[in-house]
């Protein structure tokens, strides 16, 4: 069933997903009611990387990387490649080469559940990856896989065209039908969290600031000014 | 037997204690006999952080960050919040409005067996964590768990008031009875480490300076001039 | 069988192996047909290292570091340092003092298959490690075991002598046998990346600069203009 | 956006999905292109079990069980429970008395991407499970999830009525839009797997059964007497 | 501070403790208060034993296995061996002959957060085991740890006296002051556990048993006949 | 440098490597003086499984089985196959056709540090494996590795005619060289387990039986009554 490769699919426009990457994956994951992370084990290759983009998908076979050759020439401005394995493997299916011709090209960055190499020299180029693991090892060029599929990556499926919001916090995978409410919501609460953000800084105390004391109450919290008060009760 | 927060608990002088963080968890952790370590898994979202204070210990349920709001409260100046989930997870308890708060109130850092995020913004505002993991996914606020009792963190008991030292090699429990041993035997093993580091700078070996000879050959070691010379004993 | 210490080994001109460092792990790794990787789970303590020089193998017990004291004594200008327990272990057998006296020798560098600490003093004073785990937990001198016997470490089997070429990327074995071909082979595959570089800076294709269309062709790859299109065809 | 439960979904006639029990995992997975597998940590509480059925998916919260009772109720004759927590989590979020309802509503077992108790009793009762641990952690009830959304479990999205496969082997997935195709496939690939069980039993090989061996000649696979006559070719 | 033994603790009528083992891992674990469960990967060498006794516990150094051999002496009818390592540690500690020496004295089992040896023999002598790891790599007896002091184990800190209870599902600790409780509470909730299985085999849901449809509905749980009518409401 | 088949090694009598399936794994390994022993991560699909043989080694790209069906040609009676891949996958190379021409040239078992699957057929058929994982995802025929080449298998580097030793311990491997030796030392080791067996079954302790006391003491192991007694003397 592998061998397809699909050229297009709809994107949004790019000044108005651009955002997201300022929200920053935990407010986005906020936004979408805590979903759409990918697994933590996906880390950034370097600190400081922060992209948006639109999800090209590749599905490859272990040890292969014949699809990201494949998937190349489908990428566009603004596009983030987003590759998984058909079984586990942290082989180094990409680096330095793969980059260049990403970059010539707009693409923002590389997701992969599996190895990348050439860290260093990514770093220098400025093109971030989010990986599973950095390894040199090299792949070969024999078995077909797909691009522009749905595809299972690091516990999310990813269709082509999701948008893919990474950065120092991680990977999260934003549906484009929920573009829109991710975006108010995220604006929503990031002018929220700012306001706690003074009061926090003032002092005051988020048990105060959400109204969590009676809710706390009432769930049976009991305060103790010492552990011996606490011995006292015979509670252990 | 959840849902018990005790307010209080002994505190060392902060200008007592404040040795411990320029000797480093390594020292430290020599000078209690090689114990006291947090699981090395357990490490920090940047480079160069280095604190010494005491634990605020929060026990959490999974995916339930309640009780890091009760704990705030209960911090001082100089204090460490300590929080370790009742099962394992790796959810994203903590982020920048709580070092926001924690910062207001004089805490020095956080160690989590669990995860984090907004660790850029952590690194920028300089509160630093030692955590299990880095992870965006939210939490919620429904279940409680205890502020201020033992607690189980990454293989180790921590009680309320228990010193914490933690830099880029991890982190160290000190139990404030031992606080006068630890200091007077990581400064009596600093002093011997700078000694000795001279002596290593000018190419003397630890083979002398510590003087194993003797000791080794007693245990059978045998040194032979190349394999070939090995080879011709008929050893395997 | 433990308790032998082999003193000489042969070692290749440094002038020779110098070049190694510069074509990098990925590149010397592809030049031995995709061989000789330690496992990705060694990993530089800090980031931007790239040595180069012979093997000195140190296996140690667990928990234990009497042989790295008397590795020290056999190590020369140019080494890089070995070490491998008998069975799993993470404590940090390796510091500051350590280093100290390795880099009065001219020592390269650390590769170890366990823990390492005082890393931060490491970085300042630039002596890289490689290492499976920090952590600050002490060792003991206890118990025998080899230097220069052939080790297995993370995953390779190394003899005194190999060369061990290490940077952002992980750590590679070439067997002094093979230095040539490793070096007449890097270089040729570094000066076919670097044309190719400018290929793909220029837009070019990976598909089109490796000739991959028609293979992938023939093994069936079939390109669809979009997912409408293709499921029209009653795939799946 | 938790807190949703769909009642129904179309399900295939039982007696035409049982046979794929009898096939087992690794052929079904043959059959439909070796896709469909859950990750191979997802094991068998016990050994010798075997099922099929419809997926019923439950998403739920860390360390709580909600909506495994909210999912019972929508269980029929035939189906296999999968539930997959929000976030890792190892807890043991089912146990024996859950096996009791279901097992009295015909549901023939449970995938977990998360902890199983009561383990013991679950193979007397003849429940079988499969889990990503065996954990007697307690949960609550306190967060709402979903019944019957599309979930990922185990690195694969599964969707209500999907028919979920489970032997010895592990779990995989099987679309009910591939059941014809994974039916005929299977019987097909069985038919000449017995075939050439006969052909192996007799002495035959592969490599002749196959047609291997002219293909692996002009790939340039090169036979040797014995060690010496490849070394004498000085290949490496 | 290592080399203590300490020859004594208090110990609670065997007849008295004994129907924890009864009542199992799981049931005790929530009798008090979802607390005391050793981590997930201490996992029985066989399966189906079922012991319950009090601790006395040693602690060893990484590869060494020394303070077994010291902890026997001290041990009783009813005990059972909890092991932890300084620092971890998968060797075979322990093996048929060690067993053999526990039975003689009414040992009841090992408990051990590292590996263990001979486990086919072990099984067949009826000597159960609860470990990391099954691994046949020897050990030294060459450094001093302690028996019966307070040790870290799997997660939990467990005294000398305490009560372990362990069987497939995994291992509890029980304090002895917490004795009377998990005696009264596991018999309260095994006599009600018993009643509600008898209401599932008949087909009672939980969701009535235990009253939860009307906080589900006040929690916002909505349900939909089909996913034809939750996508009819625009919810995503 | 893939591509080479070597036909034959030299085997030792049958007869004479067969005691050590009787010696076991633990026994053999002490033998060798606690070496030779794969990593404990290499478990029996099934229990009760005890092989020796001589090792046919393969190395195998990842998701690629092609080189086991060429390996299957020079197989003998009372060999083991030992199968490792270039880089690490758990994909399941192996199943029950495989061990159906295995055994019809008289192979007593599989190594593998990958996946394996149909092992509820292994089973029946006895044909034992031991693998790092149980998976059924399938694997494709289109690159080559080696025959009877040295490997690099979960950690050990084994080499053709190596002696294999598997069962429910795990797996030891024993050079050739060294058979004479291990079969000496495992002959009297058992000799002497044996003996100090029905000394351990009469009460005494190893403490005697090993002549450890006065070392012990030497070390500085102290002994107090209780805790309380202990506590008396300051330490802590």
């Amino acid at each position: 069933m592998a061998g397809v490769v699909i050229r297009k699919f709809d994107r949004a426009p790019l000044d108005k997903i651009a955002p997201l990457a300022g929200y920053g994956v935990a407010t986005v994951s906020e936004a979408l009611g805590r979903t759409g992370l990918l697994a933590s084990y996906i880390r950034p290759i370097y600190p400081g990387a922060s992209i948006v983009g639109h999800a090209v998908t590749v599905s490859v076979a272990p040890g292969d990387n014949t699809m990201i050759h494949v998937a190349v020439e489908v990428c566009q401005e603004g596009d983030v490649l987003v590759v998984a394995p058909t079984s586990p493997c942290e082989d180094g299916y990409f680096g330095d080469l793969f980059a260049t011709a990403l970059k010539a090209r707009g693409v923002r960055g590389l997701i992969i559940d599996a190895g990348v190499r050439d860290i260093r020299t990514l770093q220098e180029m400025g093109f971030p990856v989010w990986s599973k693991a950095v390894y040199a090892q090299g792949t070969v060029k024999e078995t077909l896989g797909n691009v522009n599929r749905p595809i299972n990556c690091a516990g999310r499926t990813i269709v082509p065209g999701d948008l893919i919001v990474a950065d120092d916090d991680g990977v999260v995978v934003v549906k484009q039908a929920k573009l829109d409410l991710a975006l108010t919501n995220a604006a929503a609460r990031a002018k929220k969290e700012e306001a706690n953000r003074l009061k926090f800084e003032a002092g005051e105390l988020g048990l105060d600031v959400y109204g969590m004391r009676e809710k706390l109450a009432a769930k049976g919290l009991v305060y103790y000014d010492d552990a011996d008060s606490f011995a006292a009760t015979g509670r252990k």
